[in-house]
Formats: C-alpha cells, structure tokens, sequence
C-alpha cells in the first residue's frame, strides 16, 4: 500500500506515528505543515515537520507532546540571559537539530532535501515531505490585529478569537519534490485530525497539492479533530464556532470541500450527517493502542 | 588609573580577572584576540573574548579553564547525530551566546557593539573591546600543512610542529573602536601571560595597534606565558624552540620588540638577561590569590 498523509504537528504526528506502525516500511508519506515554521534566533524551526520526526523516530516528548524526551533547556536561558526573547520555547536537543537545518538552508539547501537527510539519520522509514520548499506562513486577523502565527499561538497563547487565517507566499508555493508524484501513486490519501485552518489549510494552499487532490483518483479520508464537538487541544473549536457556525462533523467536512470522500468522526459526535460519507469510530488517542486502532481504522475505511 | 591589557584567552583571562579585582571599577581595558574565532554549526565563535567575559563576570568553569560553570553538551550531542561535525566543543550554555552574537552580527552589528552589550548584560565593568571588527584569522603552517588555527589547535590537537604563524586580513584589519583611544590614554599597557604568536601576535597584526603601543608615551610591560622554560598550558615551548631558537626570557622577549618596557618572568627562569628590563616574581596562577598577585606585581612594575 502507498498510503499520503497530510499532517499538522501534535494530533497529526501521534496519528502518523500510528499509521507507522500499521504500514510496511517505506509505505507511509507525509506530507507535513510548514505554515508555523518560523526564524528565531537565527535558527529556521519548523514545528510540525519536527514532531514528525520526532514522533517518527521515538524522540518526542510523549507527555508535552511535542519537542524532545530528556530536554534541557540551558541554552534558551542562557541566550535569555543575553537579550534574547524565550516566548518560544526551544530545547537543547531540539536547537541541535536546527543548528543543523539552519546552516543546510544558508548553504542553499531546500527544505525537503534537509528533511530526507533528517529521516534517513534517525532511521525513519516513513518519508516526510514539507508541503513546499518555498515560504510559505500562516498569518491569521484577530480580535486584537493580524499575527504571524506563532506570535499569537504562542506568544499570545492564542487567546484571541480569530476571524480569518491567511497563507503569506501561496501564489507562488509550489508543492515540493515528490509530493505530487506520491498523491497520484497513493492508494489512499489521509488528512490527519490536525486543525483545518492552522494545519491542514496551509498544507491545501499550496495550489498543485489542492489540485492533485481535487483531481485523485484514491479515496481522500479525513479523521476529524474534534471529539464531542470540542477540539482535543488547541483552538480548533472557539475557530470553528466563529468562522464556520458550529463544531459539527458536516462543520469540518466542509472544510475539505471537494478533498475528501469520507469523514472519520469520534462516537461523541454521532449520529450526524455531513456532505460526505461518515464513519463512525473511537478518534481520541490517548496511548499508542489508540494511535494503532484510530490508523487501523481509518486505513479500512481507504481500502473499501 | 587607566589599565589596557592585551589578552588572549585561558591564561589571560585569569590574569585579566586578577587585574579586575585589584583595581578600581572602570580602570581596566581588555583588547582581546580575535584570530582564533571561527564560525561553526552557523554561529560565530569568538572563543578569547568569550574567555575573558566568563572569567571577568564569573560564569567560567575554572576547573576547564574555558566554557561556562554548570555546562550541559545536549545541543552538540544532538547535532552530531544530525550529522553535524563536533570537534569543537560547545556547550549548551555557551551556544545561547553564541545564537545571540550570530544573530546581532548578520543584522551588520560590529563585533565591537555585540561584545560591549554582552559585558553590560554579564555586569562587568571592565571593557572588552575585541582587537578589531574586521576578518582576522590566524593560520599556522606545520609539518603536516596549512591549517585555521582551529582546525589545528583543536581539530589536531596542536600535535603538528609550526614552522610559520600568518594573520589573514592583517592588510585591512583597523583597531575597533576604542581600542586605539584606550591605548593613548592608558597609564600603563600589560601584555598577558597569553601564547606570543597564536594570542598576543594577532591583536599585535593590526596595523594601528602596534603603531599605537610602538608610539606609547606609558610603560608597556609583558608577563611572559613561560615557567622554567615551558608553557603552563599549550604549545608555545614546542613553538619557541622550533621558531626562535629557545625558550629563555630573552626569547620572549624579542617576540615583542619595541613593544615591551619591561618582561616579567617567573623565579624559575631566572636569572636571565633581556633586550629589555626583567622583573622577577612568581608568574604561575594557581589560585585567585596568586592570579591578584600577579597582577599587583605587574601594576607596580607599571607605575615605578
């Protein structure tokens, strides 16, 4: 099986690490947000293709859910000490790996060459590939003023409610190499439980990913990130409530309008109809049985 | 009274601290060497200024004698298995500097500025003016080639005998701002117990710091870095020997000729005759009391 796999961090990486180990080596690829990757420090972080790994590569931190296991955090106070903002919090191991990206991506690098060169030294057997080799962020208008998006998510705590989101450099993003290729050759094509706006828009705003979505020939399967109408984390539901009118299933399956022909909802959230096919099953992943059986079932939904 | 030093790092820091605490705030200058500095992993290490601000603000480890107390290696440990090279050590605590300094020099700071706000945040009330803001990279030639200094000091562990020592960028390197004021004003300039070709020779290699002390109007005294014949720390016996035919005072003294008013040697080298006026102490600094000591010995020489 060639299984495509669009994922924001978090949800999407605990559900890409569940598709991991359901799959065959080499039958996973994910194609992952780049809209909240940032500049700080001079460094180049990229949040959502690092949980990925991360989670990929059994180095995430399992209870923050993000970042790396053991962490140590002397660098971010030193540099504090300096001058140097914190809001973003970054770790040791972690600032290592964007040493590393950040001096690849000066020297010339594309983003997708110094991901591949990151899986392949962990040893992932997955490939993850950013949606775009090009810039590409996440901007969203709020109560308060337009962000950058990790300015409000993190900094502000996303507390502000927000009532539009915008992908800065998406006329000219095009879809890095071999993603295209994997979503003509994929048997089918996932959307993890990541947030429509924030993690999977960005991913759907590069033009020829739309496209060839729009245009797929395997079945499109989206799993919904909320449970009971309400996101797991984040700020999916006050958006949802907002900019959408509600937070039911048919409220997020009309965000992949036309990219999807099934929705995987939570039982919390059914009985519901929606204008695409529902399947019914337990979303919430609370270990790694959860991760297994929500991949296991959202693969059997592909394969009908 | 109004004190320059010219310091490399290791030795020179401890004599520089040692200055610090017998004179008064204010009084004293640090010109430090800059042609050991490298760039590695994207951040600019300028590893002499660096051991002159830990010594001088306390947050040296003084058992290293480099490097910052309480160290973590995290960020490297996680860049090696990036793929990134770690022969040269850098710790956690030490990259938040060197992020913040990487990322205020590609904004265009001069060195100079970045080195001053590092002082003011750290609390010191020396100044540490590095010898210039220009490109001024020391190279040894040896038996096994020609190598950056670093690649040699640290890369190959200064195994390779040096036959010639070359400053590149000596052409167009200027005095930084201050240092040349500084060098007019002072009451007396102190040259450290620093490696005469790898640290003193490269501040020394600015054209308008050499004419700047050559044309002094105050006693310019040098402690030599040499205790019976040999270096405390280092290379430079093996370099002395091999470039200038021995390792007495006299030796010493000639690598700073029309430099120095006075050389001050430890009890184990003497007695000796100079081209210059020898003042004998106890030059080993094992201690905080032996680093005040030295320093005392050096300010009366100074002031007779």
């Amino acid at each position: 099986m060639r299984i495509v796999l669009l994922s924001g961090g978090g949800g999407g990486a605990r559900f890409a690490r569940g598709l991991a180990s359901v799959l065959a080596p080499g039958e996973l690829t994910v194609i992952g947000n780049v809209g909240d990757d940032l500049e700080i420090l001079g460094l180049h972080v990229s949040p959502d293709l690092d949980s990925l790994l991360y989670a990929l590569a059994g180095l995430i931190d399992t209870d923050r859910g993000w970042g790396r296991a053991d962490e140590s955090w002397n660098a971010l106070e030193s540099a504090k000490s300096w001058g140097a903002p914190d809001w973003f919090r970054l770790g040791d191991r972690d600032i290592g790996l964007h040493l590393v990206r950040a001096e690849a991506l000066r020297r010339g690098a594309p983003l997708s060459d110094v991901t591949a060169d990151l899986i392949r030294r962990a040893g992932v057997a997955s490939a993850i590939l950013p949606a775009t080799d090009d810039r590409l962020r996440t901007f969203v208008t709020t109560s308060a003023g337009r962000f950058a998006f990790q300015e409000w998510f993190v900094g502000r705590r996303h507390e502000d409610d927000v009532d539009g989101v915008e992908y800065e450099g998406l006329e000219s993003a095009r879809a890095a190499p071999g993603a295209l290729d994997a979503i003509a050759a994929a048997d089918a094509i996932l959307l993890a439980p990541s947030n429509p706006y924030l993690s999977i828009g960005p991913i759907l705003a590069v033009s020829d990913i739309r496209a060839a979505i729009e245009g797929r020939s395997a079945r499109s399967i989206a799993v919904s990130p909320l449970v009971g109408g309400a996101a797991v984390t984040g700020p999916l539901g006050r958006m949802l409530s907002r900019m959408a009118g509600g937070t039911t299933p048919d409220h997020v399956a009309r965000r992949y309008s036309g990219l999807i022909d099934v929705l995987v909802v939570d039982e919390a959230d059914a009985p519901a109809t929606a204008e695409v096919e529902l399947v019914v099953t337990q979303t919430l992943m609370r270990d790694f049985d959860s991760e297994r059986r929500l991949a296991q079932a959202a693969l059997e939904t592909a394969c009908v």
